[in-house]
């Protein structure tokens, strides 16, 4: 009989037997062969992967039935379906703007950049002789926006404009210890509301005003934060203002918008201490909220407070210079609870495409298309006035405000007819933003949906050159020249702009290479099935304020995840609004807070976290206002019971929560999970489950049955949203029916079950009411081709993995940690602190990975001086191998040293990465050979080989006097490390 | 005042003064910016683009006023517009068959292949070193062939199914040179129709019979064509007819199909001598036509006659085996009217597209689709014979012919309600095909079409399990193995297909590394924009026999083309059949024969061809029953005029036409052309265009105006389609209107013009109404976006850079030729003959410049012993510079061997290029340094390194004894040529 061996079986129709399903996807996401399997299995002395999962998965919390999800869709027809789906979504044109503007993606740019697997694959560049490209990407974003800023130092983009408002409004709280925090009114509504809440548990109290009313003088404000232009669109000169908070030692924050200041006054030449927005318009789609970067500079003295990553300049060890993440002891991995904010999944490839799309201008082409704008708004702002309405502010950039002159409804009745959508305020004015891509006619629509009898062109006719009260007729004209760095000249043709685009992408290891198995980070596949929705203009042409009712796609879509992802975790709802697992764990929190203070227990607020957690967990714990309480581990790396029990006992009456990873970042399915979960229930406390591990539990277990309350899912891990070399991501949170009444909500659109009867926020955590909507489809066809066999599969495969590997190095590394059985999770730590004493640092062993053209595992974390190694379902027996290989051969270069065959300083770990350069220089003194440090395994070769370009990066030169002033994770010293974490703070941890 | 200094001006509206065009196409397709433009026409010693084209195109055939195109369109509006058109075609489900079949391009091949630059700006492999990615894929393309056809050997594509016939009725034709064919009448009408036409002008007869009804006995058939299974879908046992045509002394074709063929006892078990066909269904969507990859195999005792490319593995300097193009020497570029065709651009990347298809599913995967469309075929025969009708064979694969038991007319109308495609027949039967894309609900929806009860399920309920009647329970069925190279059993997981491909991409140059200025070929840039619609499904998934009003947005691009491409070049109608170059000089040469004939001037068959004209022009007028008559070259490169006139009254009675290339292949705009014309027509002649030196005309000068009646354009050069690797290419002709009534006819859907009144089509030159159809948008975007003034901005460009670059070498190397004010046209001849006498090949310093990163221009040819320089417009000054300052540092490599300090045979430039393996490697024992040797130049730096993948080529050790035997072009020896062509023959040469 024909049918294929299909490893999930095929829905059951009546044509089955003679005509089974096209295909099935598992087979093609899933790496190793049934036959490797069976290899892998007879080397664990396992007879079958059930055998495995019993003895890896506890039994008492083990899954004992198939998810109940729909039968796998075949891969050449889930698009199909899906498209059915989202051609629900209206795609009207939106002149809302509120931070989002439509724009043009140059095709360039979209298909080279976003749909390249060579640059979407990419994780965070903690690597960054093998990530110079999308470092010197992410650099010249940072440029790009302190220059158009004009302020002095810019991060690598936060989630979004709303959160880095609340960012800002916590690094003046930070910095001058005020807790008050002034907002102007004329901020967008979503940022007020993510301030306000942020503010809420940090216990700074916000105050709302004009800020023409705001009294400084009792030096209780931290800062104040206003919006530049505001968010209807008038310019104000707040020079003033920013000079008075100054004065009384409070913080200036602006925010604003990338393209006014190519033709505004910057918010750097009249003093404010910080500056931020949405770089979105930027050559990034709408996306019905997201993805797109919010951008974040500060003034020089504020660097070392800056939240988020940020790329620096250092030099290599042959002192070329070359690019790195700066001061990261600034960050969440590093400071955990005191670092400058949670963040950790930003939104590089967001950031990265606004960065081209400047290149692609440069300064020149995007003063034009502000100024086309610009004018466009004055033909519109002249015609309104001309068809008897009132334009309320004089002075604008593309947006403006309209009192109707005329029938309010025949304008919404127009509207409607032309399918536009304008902003409505409670008031009955309307709001109208232009953008890059309105063209004459839609002039001429907005023109005659407020009843204007003339078109543009006859407006315009009548305006002469250059609109009266234009920007640069006025004070508020830009004088200082912006991007006049060569890479903003150079590529403006696009055989140049491709070179330069691929030039950038060949110096990075991605997945189009070889695996990379960050522990933690769940690097697996990203189908190009997956990720073609993420383009369609269904999906990507909604701005996310739209009526609910144009975005009926998405809505279904949303609902359908939403099932799958309640079914997949034993949850009963899911906000999709938090936009990093990061964000995720504050959501989660605050919900807890809010349920908590719901039953009046609200002077709960002590979280244990373990001395293992990710160092998101207790940055999220500490912005929820919760008091951090550690909790040990034991020597299997498990949580210590006893340690875990007297802490229960003793917050018996002030505890609020547990935050448990689970499997723990160890790698290991601990046994006393449903029990630890029991005991915190039992003292009054709730569970929250860092969901970053999920992959080792999908089909296996759910975290919603073994007592948890609340969790966070990456859905860059475990539900194959690329990780873009640091972002987007998505982490929604998944809730237990008691906890659903206080997701987030939001102040303009109403995520369903956020508003009405029952529903009682705690707030709002993004600008967009679902985070970044965009890049959902990823996930919804993963778990549609999938299926609960295929998921399960998964699963099962990326168990199988680790455990093979683990067991394949036994000889060579120890594994760390074991679970009862002897076996790991999805990941395994291994042991590099015994090559100390010869003088062999783990970062060494990372680095003489990259000759191997191998991405490092994720560093000295949760362990110091260990490589933790997830390799995932999607890598296969032989790469598998070859990394082991790698691994086993520079183990045999360590026993060189400790049998005093080489000098360890002249060995090739640590000249490790050997660069091109080095390799053919006609100088060569090495003890070693040329063959051995570039093709150091046979199966590294010329038509393989990976260039790390640079040499090993000097992190005591860039960083040297940050790094001693930022002491890192000391007070989370953990029984079984042997070297303190201080000592290995700098080195660059990747989870 | 704002206006951005567009190059081209904007359409004038009313707004564009505040609100002007939102962007130039121009600006990003030229490279050289307005300050690069004015240094070079310094260096040029002139003041403006002007005078330099003034100083360059003949005053008596300049253009004198812009193009009359529409105004430029946008960038970001051309898709919309395009849209608008496109979305007028109807998508509906086609079961026609015949030859095109549905099928699913894998995400991952589609994105990674097909939507990448690296791939699909790729040129024909003429550079082995830095093309081994695509030559192993076209390697895996002809494994895959000969292996599922059980055929010796493949070739690495044709144009498609119908002319792959045609040229196996030509190989019989040469082989026995026996003056009938015989050709079975159940082959594909388009089939017969191509045979027939291409019969007609090499003087074969043409019979058409029942195969059983064939009679060899007289000996003088050279062949006889099949199809299996036949164009009805009946299954026969040809052994017989092999067998009998063998005794005979016939040869035996088969046209088959690559998926039946999986489960099919292939041609190559019973016998047949060459096996064609389409690999379409493997992996590339139906295109309304096109383009697809024609196969062709053959046995071994026929592979120096088989026609097209072949990639053969041969071995290089350090023995390695590598892969290049084979057996050259019967190639029309060496063998030219010997030439076993005419073919030059095939369809590589479509070929490719085939071969990953085949790795990705493997010999299990496309048994089982195989399997899966046979068993759905037995599905419907079952359930249409329950339901009254009557399947006319009993032995089929995938079609069935059904005569219709039930009224006829209400299938068509419930065909028509359910938009589904079905095959008629004259005779009132129809025709159903199925493919791998059909889902259970379309079954459903054909047996409701033919009044079936029964849904699918039901009638497969009672089939049990295996059909009767299937292939696999018959004589048919396929036992040998096929595909079990490890290429087709190793990348089945998406990770790892995407790590095969990008691996592959990466060993090869493309334009997304540097330019590549191949004369003659015009690789400029392909942009992004012009390739989207090229994916979309409006344009991919349409049958081309469906009926014209499903497919009226194709039929608006082609009018408005059409027009365009008039208005370009001066004529009155465009066909756009000719799917290559080589086939619109066949189809144009057809056409001036008909001509002819229909004046009673059927004995006119002189055909005058320069000696430094294309391959392809003597090939193509041989393929058209022309006498070939070459004409002799000046010193100065243009035809020798007195030579021409004396041929020309020397033919006055027997003229038919002559060939020109405008501007020659010499580089220069010849004063001469508008005489040349007028002499031809004065005798009685017709002027045939060779068009591949368009880009030097548009915008300012038309063919059609001085004097030329017919002309094909590549639209792969000068029109932005892509080179794909060695296509897939257009070759449409343009016409003056006495010649519009010759142009192409199609026997299943006549393209406009060519049926009804007036018509008189010499016959039909591609299996597709309108070629390759697909491809269209990129040619229609490109002159949307340009506009009049932006292609002869284009144009300019493109001269200005020749003659930039023949300036800056003037002092290092002759440039061959120069037209009468001493300027080249938009690509120069470089001289590298005198470096002979130091034992410098220019072979040399093609290889050497690739350690440069750089492809080498087009070697030899027209001129044995040179490189011919065409930089295309869309490069900009600085890569000019860079590809100077490469060659200028080649010359002075060459002096060093000049003057002593090193001897040729330790020099680097015969050493090159140098590979990762040899500059690395432990032992180096040359007189210049590994820098030297991998960093030649200061701009070829570690980061932006292209490694060839393996040494200098053995030319001599693949094709050794061939070589010799096939002595190329030596009846075209040249005036000007110091050498015999002969001894050049050995050289690759890209034109
Ligand atoms: C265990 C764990 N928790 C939380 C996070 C934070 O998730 P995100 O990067 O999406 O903010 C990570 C990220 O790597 C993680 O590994
Ligand atoms: C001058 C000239 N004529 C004809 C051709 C043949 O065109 P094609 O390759 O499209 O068949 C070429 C192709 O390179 C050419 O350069
Ligand atoms: O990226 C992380 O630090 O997990």
């Amino acid at each position: 009989h024909f049918v294929r061996n299909f490893s999930c079986s095929p829905a059951s129709t009546g044509v089955d037997k003679l005509y089974p399903r096209h295909d099935n996807f598992s087979d093609r996401h899933i790496g190793p062969s049934a036959a490797q399997r069976s290899k892998m299995l007879d080397i664990l002395g396992l007879k079958s992967t059930d055998e495995l999962i019993r003895k890896v998965v506890p039994e008492n919390i083990r899954l004992d039935r198939e998810l109940n999800l729909e039968p796998p869709v075949c891969e050449n027809e889930v698009l199909t379906r899906l498209y059915e789906i989202t051609s629900q979504n209206q795609t009207w044109r939106s002149y809302i703007g509120m931070g989002y503007y439509n724009c043009n993606i140059p095709s360039t740019i979209k298909r080279n950049i976003l749909e390249n697997p060579g640059w979407s694959t990419q994780y965070t560049p903690y690597q960054p002789e093998v990530a110079q490209g999308r470092l010197e990407s992410l650099m010249n974003y940072q440029t790009m926006v302190a220059d158009l800023t004009a302020m002095d130092i810019a991060n690598a983009s936060l989630l979004d404009e709303s959160t880095a408002a609340a960012e800002a409004m916590g690094l003046c709280y930070r910095q001058n210890k005020r807790s008050r925090f002034y907002m102007d009114a004329k901020l967008h509504p979503q940022t007020i509301a993510v301030v306000e809440t942020r503010a809420e548990s940090l216990g700074v109290d916000i105050v709302i005003a004009n800020h023409k009313d705001m009294d400084f003088s009792k030096k209780d404000f931290c800062g104040v934060i206003f919006q530049y232009p505001d968010t209807e669109g008038n310019i104000e000169d707040f020079t003033r203002l920013v000079d008075t908070a100054h004065a009384h030692g409070s913080l200036a924050v602006c925010a604003t918008d990338l393209l006014a200041l190519t033709i505004l006054r910057p918010p750097g030449e009249f003093g404010v201490d910080i500056a931020l927005g949405n770089s979105q318009r930027f050559g990034v789609p709408l996306n019905y909220g997201g993805p797109h970067a919010g951008f974040f500079a500060v003034k020089d003295s504020l660097k070392r407070m800056i939240p988020g990553r940020m790329v620096g300049l250092t030099q290599d060890s042959a002192k070329n210079k070359c690019y790195r993440l700066a001061l990261q002891t600034r960050e969440q991995h590093i400071r955990r609870d005191k670092a400058t904010s949670n963040i950790c999944t930003a939104q590089a490839l967001l950031a990265n495409i606004s960065a081209m799309f400047a290149i692609y201008h440069g300064p020149k082409g995007l003063k034009y298309l502000a100024t086309r704008v610009h004018n466009g708004t004055h033909i519109i702002a002249e015609g309104l006035k001309k068809a008897g309405h009132t334009i309320e502010h004089a002075m604008f950039f593309d947006t403006i405000k309209v009192h109707c002159g005329t029938d309010r409804q025949t304008v919404l009745d127009r509207a409607q007819e032309k399918q536009i959508n304008l902003r409505t305020f409670e008031d009955g004015t309307f709001g109208i933003s232009l953008d890059e891509t309105v063209k004459e006619e839609d002039m001429d629509d907005i023109l005659w949906v407020f009843g204007s009898d003339s078109t543009s062109a006859m407006v315009a006719e009548s305006m002469g050159e250059s609109p009266q009260g234009s920007i640069s007729n006025s004070g508020f004209k830009r004088n200082s020249e912006y991007l006049t760095h060569p890479v903003f000249n150079s590529y403006h043709s696009e055989t140049k702009i491709v070179r330069y685009m691929k030039m950038l992408e060949n110096k990075d290891v991605s997945l189009v290479h070889s695996m990379i198995p960050l522990g933690s980070c769940t690097m697996k596949l990203n189908s190009t099935t997956e990720m073609e929705p993420i383009t369609w203009k269904e999906i990507v042409n909604i701005h996310p304020f739209v009526p609910i009712d144009q975005a009926r796609g998405y809505q279904q879509m949303f609902a359908e995840l939403e099932r799958d992802l309640c079914e997949i975790t034993g949850y009963d709802n899911i906000s999709f609004q938090p936009n990093s697992g990061a964000q995720g764990e504050y959501a989660g929190l605050r919900a807890i807070m809010a349920y908590l203070a719901s039953i009046e227990q609200k002077h709960r607020k002590v979280c244990l976290i373990p001395r293992t957690a990710h160092g998101t967990n207790p940055a999220s714990a500490q912005m929820s206002g919760m008091k951090i309480c550690p909790v040990d581990s034991d020597k299997q790396g498990n949580i210590d019971v006893r340690h875990f029990a007297k802490l229960v006992e003793k917050h018996r009456n002030d505890l609020a929560c547990v935050m448990l990873t689970y499997p723990s970042t160890s790698g290991v399915f601990e046994e006393g999970v449903r029990e630890m979960c029991e005991m915190i229930h039992d003292a009054g406390g709730q569970v929250y489950l860092d969901g970053a591990n999920m992959n080792a539990q999908v089909g296996l277990c759910r975290p919603g049955d073994y007592g948890s309350d609340v969790l966070h899912l990456n859905l860059h891990k475990t539900f194959c949203i690329p990780h873009g070399g640091g972002g987007p991501g998505m982490g929604p949170i998944g809730v237990k029916k008691h906890l659903a009444p206080f997701l987030p909500g939001h102040p303009v659109v109403s995520p369903s079950g956020t508003s009405g009867p029952g529903a009682t926020p705690f707030g709002v955590v993004s600008a967009a009411p679902w985070g970044s909507s965009a890049i959902l489809p990823i996930s919804w066809a993963y778990i549609k081709m999938m299926g609960a066999v295929g998921l399960r599969h998964a699963t099962t495969a990326a168990i199988l993995n680790a455990n093979y590997m683990s067991t394949r190095l036994s000889d060579y590394y120890k594994t760390v940690f074991r679970g009862k059985y002897g076996f790991c999770a999805h990941e395994f730590i291994l042991d590099c602190r015994e090559f100390k004493k010869y003088g062999v640092e783990v970062a060494d062993v990372a680095k003489r990975l990259q000759d191997f053209g191998f991405h490092a595992p994720t560093m000295s974390w949760p362990v110091p001086g260990t490589l933790m190694i997830e390799p995932t379902e999607s890598e296969d027996k032989e790469e598998l191998d070859r990394f082991c290989d790698a691994l086993i051969q520079i183990r045999l270069e360590i026993r060189d040293i400790e049998e005093g065959r080489i000098d360890v300083r002249q060995s090739p770990l640590k000249h490790a990465p050997h660069t091109m350069n080095v390799v053919m220089s006609s100088t060569w003194d090495r003890p070693y050979s040329r063959e051995q440090a570039a093709f150091p395994a046979p199966f590294v070769t010329s038509i393989n080989k990976v260039w790390p370009t640079c040499g090993r990066i000097d992190d005591v030169y860039g960083d040297q006097n940050l790094i001693c002033s930022c002491p890192p994770m000391e007070s989370y010293s953990s029984p079984y490390l042997e070297e303190s974490v201080s000592e290995e703070s700098k080195e660059k941890i990747a989870a």
